[in-house]
């Protein structure tokens, strides 16, 4: 098969080369059964397309970029440990740390706390520390993409019903994390749309930009999420990300 | 999908419960693109079943056999670290040594060296430092299936013409093995009409016997392979294989 089979704690994904005359959207409809996505590799520049299983497009996506850069490594596509890879949300750096394991980051860029950018509905500039109800106080961050922060929270029932909040007019991903020392937390993360993740890597991201700014963590941790082990930093005020990617198999070419 | 996601070492498999009224031979043709092959779970006794990407029925498969165990461990199916496996090639037994990561450990039994079971067309009772041709010595041992290794010969090319010289029956898996030191062995196995794979289980396990045998490393050791690491050891005659299982997404049930 042309396409090969990775995965980064637990997100898994075909990647191949990208040809013009493909119908992608019911291609990965096709072939991803169970497998989260399909990548397509197209050059001049290095570019990186993600279609969801379900035939839709996801802008960027973290475990699926380091998937990709062992892709491009492996197959000699770079030489380089350091190159840029353009997405849909933008033009991504990319830093190869290890070759076995595989382990790279990638750079998430600087945080926006703006309610304006998240297209949250209330009368506020930053939703951080904020009394959603009686007993929830939630943090609000767009990374990337939008995500809502609750620390210490462990009432996961409530994710989805928050996800849908009228405040949050686009919907927002969930995430409840655990502070287990100023270098480690737990971040579990529901995905609008998707539900329940093994790992999230914009999630776990956000989780450690809230925390940060909260003086609960310091400015590097480990982010402990259900399908392994990421690793957040601040690069001056970038949030990098890093973490594993695993071929299952090679694609055949 | 109501079958979930797994790998051990590379090798990938969707596992789920078996359902009469299910054509298996053309689901898994048509679903394991690029995952090597679709396990039925069956219970009342606790039945593991491995259909190949290509919808022919496997006896058995030691890296899909970690996978299942981690699958019916997960799912709440078993409740003891240690039970019994039905497969097409006899009961087995499995030992959940690690929750997190998942780590087992299944019982292969005894090897066996005899040509005859080998299907080996040579008037000798074993096939112990043969000479293959001028360069190249082979042994070979049968281990739930059979295995030809050769130590220290790197030629790998030469792989596919050995497992269909004619003098090999029934055909034969190549075992190419690096000794290490006496507690660690690189294997790169080619696997008759299969090719190369990133790990396999029953060739790590009697490319061991062979070295054990041969003096070359003691009773208990690291295998290296393509795709991660597995422990092989003896506990008194029976050869046990110990490794990972990950999921990579559970089965929506």
């Amino acid at each position: 098969m042309e396409y090969g089979l990775y995965h980064g704690c637990g997100n898994s994904f075909y990647i191949g080369f990208y040809n013009d005359n493909i119908d992608y959207k019911a291609l990965s409809k096709k072939i991803c059964n169970n497998v989260d996505g399909l990548i397509l590799l197209k050059e001049n520049p290095l570019t990186m397309l993600i279609y969801n299983a379900d035939g839709s497009i996801a802008t960027m996506c973290g475990n699926g970029l380091r998937c990709f850069a062992k892709f491009v490594y492996d197959l000699n596509i770079v030489k380089d440990l350091k190159f840029n890879v353009k997405t849909l949300a933008g033009n991504i750096e990319v830093e190869i740390k290890s070759t076995n394991p595989f382990i790279s980051s990638i750079n998430l860029g600087k945080p926006n706390y703006s309610t304006s950018k998240l297209g949250i509905d209330v009368p506020l500039d930053e939703l951080i520390n904020y009394q959603y109800d009686e007993n929830i106080i939630v943090s609000a961050v767009f990374l990337g993409t939008d995500h809502l922060v609750l620390i210490d929270y462990e009432d996961y029932e409530i994710a989805e019903k928050i996800a849908r909040s009228t405040i949050f007019t686009k919907g927002i991903n969930v995430n409840f994390v655990k502070v287990k020392s100023k270098e480690k937390i737990y971040v579990k993360t529901y995905e609008r749309g998707v539900g329940w993740t093994k790992a999230c890597g914009t999630g776990a991201s956000s989780s450690f930009c809230i925390c940060n700014r909260l003086g609960l963590i310091g400015p590097k941790v480990e982010v402990e999420v259900d399908g392994g082990k990421l690793l957040v930093y601040k690069d001056n005020e970038n949030i990098i990300l890093e973490g594993p990617a695993v071929t299952i198999k090679e694609p055949l070419l």
